[in-house]
Protein backbone atom coordinates (compact mmCIF):
# COMPACT_ATOMS: atom_id res chain seq x y z
CA UNK A 1 0.00 0.00 0.00
CA UNK A 2 1.96 3.02 -1.10
CA UNK A 3 1.65 6.27 0.59
CA UNK A 4 2.12 8.08 -2.81
CA UNK A 5 0.45 11.93 -3.13
CA UNK A 6 -2.21 12.17 -6.42
CA UNK A 7 -0.70 12.61 -9.95
CA UNK A 8 -1.07 16.27 -10.91
CA UNK A 9 0.04 16.46 -14.37
CA UNK A 10 -2.20 13.58 -15.75
CA UNK A 11 -4.78 13.86 -12.80
CA UNK A 12 -5.43 10.14 -12.82
CA UNK A 13 -5.73 9.33 -9.17
CA UNK A 14 -3.11 7.02 -7.51
CA UNK A 15 -5.37 4.58 -6.17
CA UNK A 16 -6.14 3.86 -10.11
CA UNK A 17 -2.27 3.46 -10.50
CA UNK A 18 -2.06 1.15 -7.74
CA UNK A 19 -4.81 -1.08 -9.20
CA UNK A 20 -2.43 -1.56 -12.50
CA UNK A 21 0.31 -4.08 -11.02
CA UNK A 22 -2.52 -6.23 -9.40
CA UNK A 23 -4.24 -6.61 -13.01
CA UNK A 24 -0.71 -7.05 -14.60
CA UNK A 25 -0.40 -9.96 -12.30
CA UNK A 26 -3.66 -11.14 -12.96
CA UNK A 27 -3.33 -10.94 -16.75
CA UNK A 28 0.18 -12.34 -16.54
CA UNK A 29 -1.38 -15.55 -14.91
CA UNK A 30 -3.85 -15.53 -17.04
CA UNK A 31 -1.31 -15.73 -19.71
CA UNK A 32 0.57 -18.52 -18.10
CA UNK A 33 -2.16 -20.62 -17.96
CA UNK A 34 -2.58 -19.88 -21.89
CA UNK A 35 -5.82 -17.50 -22.10
CA UNK A 36 -5.64 -15.44 -24.81
CA UNK A 37 -8.59 -13.22 -23.89
CA UNK A 38 -10.26 -12.08 -21.26
CA UNK A 39 -13.19 -9.69 -19.87
CA UNK A 40 -13.66 -6.85 -16.88
CA UNK A 41 -16.11 -9.19 -15.78
CA UNK A 42 -13.46 -12.43 -15.63
CA UNK A 43 -10.38 -10.01 -14.53
CA UNK A 44 -13.09 -8.72 -11.79
CA UNK A 45 -14.31 -11.93 -10.42
CA UNK A 46 -10.64 -13.13 -9.98
CA UNK A 47 -9.79 -9.79 -8.12
CA UNK A 48 -12.95 -8.97 -6.05
CA UNK A 49 -13.11 -5.29 -7.85
CA UNK A 50 -15.98 -4.21 -10.05
CA UNK A 51 -15.77 -5.04 -13.86
CA UNK A 52 -16.85 -1.50 -13.69
CA UNK A 53 -14.51 0.11 -11.99
CA UNK A 54 -12.08 -1.83 -14.24
CA UNK A 55 -12.90 -0.76 -17.52
CA UNK A 56 -12.80 2.52 -15.67
CA UNK A 57 -9.15 2.41 -14.53
CA UNK A 58 -8.38 1.55 -17.98
CA UNK A 59 -10.22 4.17 -19.86
CA UNK A 60 -7.79 6.48 -18.10
CA UNK A 61 -4.57 5.47 -20.18
CA UNK A 62 -6.78 4.41 -24.10
CA UNK A 63 -9.29 1.74 -25.17
CA UNK A 64 -7.63 -1.18 -24.71
CA UNK A 65 -10.72 -3.81 -25.02
CA UNK A 66 -13.79 -4.28 -27.96
CA UNK A 67 -17.15 -4.91 -27.39
CA UNK A 68 -17.97 -8.41 -27.97
CA UNK A 69 -14.43 -9.60 -27.56
CA UNK A 70 -13.30 -8.46 -24.37
CA UNK A 71 -8.98 -7.42 -23.68
CA UNK A 72 -6.60 -9.15 -25.51
CA UNK A 73 -4.53 -10.58 -22.54
CA UNK A 74 -0.72 -10.30 -24.08
CA UNK A 75 -1.58 -6.86 -25.47
CA UNK A 76 -3.09 -5.47 -22.25
CA UNK A 77 0.18 -6.54 -20.48
CA UNK A 78 2.33 -5.32 -22.74
CA UNK A 79 0.39 -1.63 -22.24
CA UNK A 80 0.77 -1.89 -18.60
CA UNK A 81 4.06 -2.40 -18.79
CA UNK A 82 4.60 0.64 -20.64
CA UNK A 83 2.43 2.66 -18.59
CA UNK A 84 3.78 1.48 -15.63
CA UNK A 85 7.84 1.93 -17.21
CA UNK A 86 8.52 -1.38 -17.14
CA UNK A 87 9.60 -2.06 -20.74
CA UNK A 88 13.07 -1.92 -19.12
CA UNK A 89 14.79 -3.69 -15.71
CA UNK A 90 15.03 -1.62 -13.03
CA UNK A 91 18.40 -2.44 -10.94
CA UNK A 92 17.22 -2.37 -7.10
CA UNK A 93 19.27 -1.91 -4.00
CA UNK A 94 19.01 -4.02 -0.39
CA UNK A 95 19.55 -1.92 2.31
CA UNK A 96 20.50 -4.16 5.18
CA UNK A 97 21.55 -7.70 4.74
CA UNK A 98 19.72 -9.49 7.95
CA UNK A 99 17.32 -11.93 7.87
CA UNK A 100 14.55 -9.77 5.70
CA UNK A 101 17.42 -8.67 2.96
CA UNK A 102 18.91 -12.14 2.66
CA UNK A 103 14.95 -13.31 1.47
CA UNK A 104 14.63 -10.21 -0.06
CA UNK A 105 17.88 -11.14 -2.46
CA UNK A 106 16.87 -15.06 -2.45
CA UNK A 107 13.41 -14.33 -3.62
CA UNK A 108 12.98 -15.00 -7.40
CA UNK A 109 9.68 -13.24 -8.39
CA UNK A 110 11.16 -10.39 -9.21
CA UNK A 111 12.38 -12.11 -12.03
CA UNK A 112 10.70 -10.77 -16.02
CA UNK A 113 8.55 -8.23 -13.90
CA UNK A 114 10.73 -4.80 -14.09
CA UNK A 115 13.44 -5.27 -11.40
CA UNK A 116 16.71 -6.60 -10.78
CA UNK A 117 18.46 -6.89 -7.35
CA UNK A 118 22.05 -5.89 -7.94
CA UNK A 119 23.25 -4.70 -4.58
CA UNK A 120 23.05 -5.10 -0.88
CA UNK A 121 24.39 -2.60 1.59
CA UNK A 122 25.08 -3.55 5.18
CA UNK A 123 27.04 -1.87 8.28
CA UNK A 124 27.98 -5.14 9.46
CA UNK A 125 31.82 -6.19 9.31
CA UNK A 126 30.72 -10.04 9.20
CA UNK A 127 28.40 -9.52 6.68
CA UNK A 128 30.51 -7.25 3.92
CA UNK A 129 31.92 -9.31 1.54
CA UNK A 130 29.51 -12.26 1.84
CA UNK A 131 27.81 -13.04 -1.44
CA UNK A 132 24.35 -13.56 -1.33
CA UNK A 133 22.31 -15.36 -4.60
CA UNK A 134 25.79 -13.48 -6.39
CA UNK A 135 25.79 -10.84 -5.17
CA UNK A 136 28.51 -9.12 -2.60
CA UNK A 137 27.07 -7.08 0.42
CA UNK A 138 28.61 -3.92 0.65
CA UNK A 139 29.61 -1.47 3.59
CA UNK A 140 27.35 1.50 4.17
CA UNK A 141 29.88 3.55 3.64
CA UNK A 142 29.99 2.95 0.00
CA UNK A 143 26.22 3.44 -0.16
CA UNK A 144 26.27 7.23 -1.24
CA UNK A 145 29.19 6.90 -4.24
CA UNK A 146 27.43 3.70 -5.21
CA UNK A 147 24.33 5.14 -6.08
CA UNK A 148 25.32 8.10 -7.91
CA UNK A 149 27.60 6.31 -10.13
CA UNK A 150 25.18 3.99 -10.86
CA UNK A 151 22.21 6.15 -10.84
CA UNK A 152 20.04 3.51 -8.53
CA UNK A 153 16.55 5.20 -8.16
CA UNK A 154 14.88 2.15 -6.51
CA UNK A 155 15.97 0.54 -2.81
CA UNK A 156 14.30 -2.01 -0.19
CA UNK A 157 14.57 -1.03 2.55
CA UNK A 158 15.08 -3.63 4.96
CA UNK A 159 16.97 -2.30 8.38
CA UNK A 160 15.97 -1.84 11.66
CA UNK A 161 12.73 0.46 12.33
CA UNK A 162 15.26 2.74 14.61
CA UNK A 163 17.64 3.17 11.89
CA UNK A 164 15.09 3.44 9.06
CA UNK A 165 14.60 7.42 8.72
CA UNK A 166 18.24 8.12 9.27
CA UNK A 167 18.71 5.74 6.25
CA UNK A 168 16.11 7.13 4.06
CA UNK A 169 17.45 10.45 4.20
CA UNK A 170 20.89 9.07 3.25
CA UNK A 171 19.27 7.29 -0.03
CA UNK A 172 17.20 10.29 -0.79
CA UNK A 173 20.35 12.62 -0.83
CA UNK A 174 21.83 10.38 -2.95
CA UNK A 175 18.98 10.24 -5.66
CA UNK A 176 16.98 7.34 -5.05
CA UNK A 177 13.37 7.80 -5.50
CA UNK A 178 11.72 5.39 -4.68
CA UNK A 179 12.08 3.48 -1.36
CA UNK A 180 9.97 0.09 -0.63
CA UNK A 181 10.00 0.13 3.51
CA UNK A 182 9.87 -2.74 5.56
CA UNK A 183 10.37 -0.98 8.96
CA UNK A 184 7.16 -1.01 11.04
CA UNK A 185 7.14 3.12 10.80
CA UNK A 186 6.24 5.91 9.40
CA UNK A 187 8.92 7.65 6.79
CA UNK A 188 9.48 11.54 6.41
CA UNK A 189 10.27 12.03 2.48
CA UNK A 190 10.67 15.14 0.04
CA UNK A 191 7.47 15.12 -2.23
CA UNK A 192 9.35 13.90 -5.40
CA UNK A 193 10.38 10.61 -3.33
CA UNK A 194 7.83 7.65 -3.70
CA UNK A 195 7.58 5.16 -0.17
CA UNK A 196 5.58 2.07 -0.11
CA UNK A 197 5.46 0.53 2.98
CA UNK A 198 5.68 -3.64 3.26
CA UNK A 199 3.39 -4.16 6.18
CA UNK A 200 2.10 -7.68 6.62
CA UNK A 201 -0.49 -6.11 9.59
CA UNK A 202 -2.23 -4.54 7.17
CA UNK A 203 -3.47 -7.64 4.84
CA UNK A 204 -3.60 -9.63 7.91
CA UNK A 205 -6.37 -7.09 9.32
CA UNK A 206 -7.93 -7.13 6.16
CA UNK A 207 -8.51 -11.10 6.42
CA UNK A 208 -9.42 -10.74 10.03
CA UNK A 209 -12.74 -8.92 8.94
CA UNK A 210 -14.04 -11.87 7.39
CA UNK A 211 -12.91 -14.59 9.70
CA UNK A 212 -15.09 -16.44 12.16
CA UNK A 213 -13.49 -15.58 15.68
CA UNK A 214 -16.22 -17.44 17.58
CA UNK A 215 -14.17 -20.50 18.52
CA UNK A 216 -10.68 -18.68 18.34
CA UNK A 217 -10.30 -17.13 21.92
CA UNK B 1 -3.66 -6.62 -1.65
CA UNK B 2 -5.70 -9.29 -0.64
CA UNK B 3 -7.69 -11.17 -3.21
CA UNK B 4 -10.98 -11.60 -1.12
CA UNK B 5 -14.43 -12.00 -2.60
CA UNK B 6 -16.99 -9.17 -1.99
CA UNK B 7 -18.62 -9.55 1.63
CA UNK B 8 -22.28 -10.96 0.34
CA UNK B 9 -23.62 -10.75 3.59
CA UNK B 10 -23.04 -7.09 4.59
CA UNK B 11 -22.67 -5.60 0.73
CA UNK B 12 -19.62 -3.77 2.11
CA UNK B 13 -17.37 -3.72 -0.92
CA UNK B 14 -13.91 -5.74 -0.43
CA UNK B 15 -11.99 -3.31 -1.79
CA UNK B 16 -13.46 -0.63 1.58
CA UNK B 17 -12.44 -3.80 3.88
CA UNK B 18 -8.97 -3.23 2.94
CA UNK B 19 -8.55 0.56 3.15
CA UNK B 20 -9.38 0.11 6.63
CA UNK B 21 -6.40 -0.99 7.91
CA UNK B 22 -4.87 1.85 6.13
CA UNK B 23 -6.90 4.20 8.22
CA UNK B 24 -5.98 2.04 11.44
CA UNK B 25 -2.43 2.65 10.91
CA UNK B 26 -2.69 6.59 9.85
CA UNK B 27 -4.63 7.01 12.72
CA UNK B 28 -2.55 5.40 14.87
CA UNK B 29 0.37 6.74 14.05
CA UNK B 30 -1.45 10.52 14.52
CA UNK B 31 -2.74 8.78 17.86
CA UNK B 32 1.57 8.05 18.71
CA UNK B 33 2.42 11.86 17.62
CA UNK B 34 -0.06 12.73 20.12
CA UNK B 35 -2.93 13.72 18.15
CA UNK B 36 -6.43 13.69 19.54
CA UNK B 37 -8.93 14.97 17.11
CA UNK B 38 -8.43 14.65 12.91
CA UNK B 39 -10.45 15.38 9.65
CA UNK B 40 -11.12 13.21 6.10
CA UNK B 41 -9.26 15.78 4.40
CA UNK B 42 -6.46 15.84 6.99
CA UNK B 43 -6.00 11.81 7.18
CA UNK B 44 -7.10 11.91 2.65
CA UNK B 45 -3.94 14.23 2.30
CA UNK B 46 -1.54 11.43 4.63
CA UNK B 47 -2.91 8.96 2.48
CA UNK B 48 -3.78 10.47 -1.06
CA UNK B 49 -7.15 9.37 -0.87
CA UNK B 50 -10.00 11.61 -1.33
CA UNK B 51 -11.68 13.17 1.76
CA UNK B 52 -15.26 11.77 0.44
CA UNK B 53 -13.79 8.31 -0.38
CA UNK B 54 -12.62 8.43 3.56
CA UNK B 55 -15.99 9.62 4.81
CA UNK B 56 -17.87 6.95 2.28
CA UNK B 57 -16.19 4.35 3.41
CA UNK B 58 -16.82 4.74 7.26
CA UNK B 59 -20.07 5.81 6.57
CA UNK B 60 -20.84 1.70 6.04
CA UNK B 61 -19.93 1.00 9.31
CA UNK B 62 -21.78 4.07 11.21
CA UNK B 63 -21.40 7.51 12.37
CA UNK B 64 -17.81 8.45 13.26
CA UNK B 65 -17.23 12.19 13.27
CA UNK B 66 -18.81 15.55 13.77
CA UNK B 67 -19.35 17.94 11.61
CA UNK B 68 -16.93 20.62 12.72
CA UNK B 69 -14.70 18.84 15.18
CA UNK B 70 -13.72 15.98 12.80
CA UNK B 71 -13.13 12.22 13.97
CA UNK B 72 -11.71 11.78 17.57
CA UNK B 73 -8.69 9.61 16.77
CA UNK B 74 -8.31 7.27 20.01
CA UNK B 75 -12.04 6.48 19.16
CA UNK B 76 -12.04 6.26 15.22
CA UNK B 77 -9.11 3.46 16.44
CA UNK B 78 -11.24 0.99 18.92
CA UNK B 79 -14.00 1.59 16.41
CA UNK B 80 -11.56 0.16 13.35
CA UNK B 81 -10.33 -2.46 15.29
CA UNK B 82 -13.84 -3.96 16.43
CA UNK B 83 -14.71 -3.77 12.84
CA UNK B 84 -11.65 -5.79 12.03
CA UNK B 85 -11.94 -7.77 14.88
CA UNK B 86 -8.89 -7.12 16.52
CA UNK B 87 -10.13 -6.68 19.97
CA UNK B 88 -8.58 -9.51 20.73
CA UNK B 89 -4.45 -11.39 19.70
CA UNK B 90 -4.76 -13.64 16.62
CA UNK B 91 -2.05 -16.33 17.13
CA UNK B 92 -0.17 -16.60 14.06
CA UNK B 93 1.85 -20.03 12.63
CA UNK B 94 4.53 -19.16 11.05
CA UNK B 95 5.14 -22.09 7.35
CA UNK B 96 8.89 -21.85 6.66
CA UNK B 97 11.83 -21.13 9.12
CA UNK B 98 14.51 -20.11 6.30
CA UNK B 99 15.62 -16.58 5.89
CA UNK B 100 12.05 -14.56 5.35
CA UNK B 101 10.50 -17.14 8.38
CA UNK B 102 13.52 -15.87 10.59
CA UNK B 103 13.01 -12.24 9.38
CA UNK B 104 9.06 -12.95 10.16
CA UNK B 105 8.88 -14.15 13.36
CA UNK B 106 11.85 -11.15 14.50
CA UNK B 107 9.70 -8.38 12.78
CA UNK B 108 8.07 -6.30 16.06
CA UNK B 109 5.48 -4.53 13.84
CA UNK B 110 2.86 -7.10 14.92
CA UNK B 111 2.83 -6.16 18.63
CA UNK B 112 -0.02 -4.20 19.07
CA UNK B 113 -1.67 -4.87 16.50
CA UNK B 114 -3.60 -7.85 16.85
CA UNK B 115 -1.59 -10.51 16.31
CA UNK B 116 1.10 -12.79 17.87
CA UNK B 117 3.38 -15.81 16.03
CA UNK B 118 3.51 -18.55 18.58
CA UNK B 119 4.22 -21.32 16.09
CA UNK B 120 7.21 -22.10 13.45
CA UNK B 121 6.82 -25.18 11.22
CA UNK B 122 9.81 -26.34 9.00
CA UNK B 123 11.19 -29.63 7.41
CA UNK B 124 14.94 -29.39 7.62
CA UNK B 125 16.18 -31.38 10.49
CA UNK B 126 19.30 -28.60 10.76
CA UNK B 127 16.30 -26.43 11.75
CA UNK B 128 13.63 -28.20 14.00
CA UNK B 129 13.72 -27.24 17.85
CA UNK B 130 16.47 -23.83 17.23
CA UNK B 131 14.56 -20.82 18.76
CA UNK B 132 13.38 -17.85 16.91
CA UNK B 133 12.59 -14.86 18.71
CA UNK B 134 11.59 -17.40 21.81
CA UNK B 135 9.44 -19.71 19.51
CA UNK B 136 10.90 -23.60 18.81
CA UNK B 137 10.87 -24.10 15.31
CA UNK B 138 8.82 -27.53 14.63
CA UNK B 139 8.40 -30.48 12.48
CA UNK B 140 6.10 -30.06 9.68
CA UNK B 141 5.16 -33.66 10.74
CA UNK B 142 2.91 -31.67 13.72
CA UNK B 143 1.51 -29.18 11.73
CA UNK B 144 -2.09 -30.75 11.30
CA UNK B 145 -2.25 -31.52 15.09
CA UNK B 146 -0.59 -28.03 15.90
CA UNK B 147 -3.39 -26.45 13.64
CA UNK B 148 -6.42 -28.40 15.41
CA UNK B 149 -5.21 -28.66 19.10
CA UNK B 150 -4.74 -24.91 19.41
CA UNK B 151 -7.17 -23.61 16.27
CA UNK B 152 -4.91 -21.96 14.18
CA UNK B 153 -6.65 -19.54 12.17
CA UNK B 154 -4.03 -17.74 10.73
CA UNK B 155 -1.09 -18.56 8.81
CA UNK B 156 2.14 -16.64 7.13
CA UNK B 157 3.24 -18.95 4.04
CA UNK B 158 6.97 -18.32 3.96
CA UNK B 159 8.04 -21.68 1.84
CA UNK B 160 9.37 -22.05 -1.67
CA UNK B 161 7.42 -21.15 -4.81
CA UNK B 162 6.87 -25.22 -5.84
CA UNK B 163 5.60 -26.10 -2.17
CA UNK B 164 2.98 -23.05 -1.59
CA UNK B 165 -0.01 -24.94 -2.67
CA UNK B 166 0.83 -28.36 -1.48
CA UNK B 167 1.37 -26.49 1.89
CA UNK B 168 -1.47 -24.57 1.80
CA UNK B 169 -3.87 -27.75 1.26
CA UNK B 170 -2.66 -29.02 4.09
CA UNK B 171 -3.21 -25.89 6.05
CA UNK B 172 -6.87 -25.33 4.73
CA UNK B 173 -7.71 -29.28 5.58
CA UNK B 174 -6.28 -28.75 9.18
CA UNK B 175 -8.67 -25.54 9.10
CA UNK B 176 -6.55 -22.46 8.60
CA UNK B 177 -8.79 -19.44 7.10
CA UNK B 178 -6.74 -16.80 6.84
CA UNK B 179 -3.33 -17.55 4.60
CA UNK B 180 -0.46 -14.50 3.81
CA UNK B 181 1.36 -15.80 1.08
CA UNK B 182 5.28 -14.68 0.13
CA UNK B 183 5.96 -16.79 -2.26
CA UNK B 184 5.29 -15.33 -6.13
CA UNK B 185 2.44 -17.75 -6.95
CA UNK B 186 -1.37 -17.23 -6.88
CA UNK B 187 -2.81 -20.35 -4.35
CA UNK B 188 -6.11 -22.06 -5.36
CA UNK B 189 -8.20 -22.49 -2.27
CA UNK B 190 -11.85 -23.20 -1.16
CA UNK B 191 -14.12 -19.72 -0.87
CA UNK B 192 -14.18 -19.81 2.99
CA UNK B 193 -10.37 -19.47 2.69
CA UNK B 194 -9.19 -15.80 2.72
CA UNK B 195 -5.45 -15.45 0.84
CA UNK B 196 -3.64 -12.28 0.52
CA UNK B 197 -0.68 -11.77 -1.02
CA UNK B 198 2.53 -10.10 -0.08
CA UNK B 199 4.35 -9.20 -3.21
CA UNK B 200 7.03 -6.26 -3.00
CA UNK B 201 6.75 -6.27 -7.13
CA UNK B 202 3.64 -4.72 -7.13
CA UNK B 203 4.18 -2.23 -4.54
CA UNK B 204 7.38 -1.21 -6.63
CA UNK B 205 6.00 -1.14 -10.26
CA UNK B 206 3.40 1.12 -8.66
CA UNK B 207 6.33 3.31 -7.71
CA UNK B 208 7.99 3.49 -11.04
CA UNK B 209 4.83 5.47 -12.85
CA UNK B 210 5.90 7.87 -10.77
CA UNK B 211 9.99 7.63 -11.38
CA UNK B 212 11.72 9.87 -14.07
CA UNK B 213 13.38 6.67 -15.87
CA UNK B 214 15.35 9.45 -19.21
CA UNK B 215 18.25 9.28 -16.73
CA UNK B 216 18.70 5.65 -15.54
CA UNK B 217 19.10 3.42 -18.87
Amino acid sequence: MALIAPDKETQIPDIVIGRLPVYLRALSFMHQQGKRTTSSSELGRRLGISSAQIRKDLSHFGEFGKQGTGYHVQHLIKELRLILKLDNIWPVAVIGAGFLGHALASYNGFEERGFQIRWIFDTDPTQIGKVINGITIQSMNELENTIELKHIKIALLAVPAVHAQSVTDRLVDAGVEGILNYAPINLVVPDHVNIGYSDPVVQLQHMTYYINSDDQF
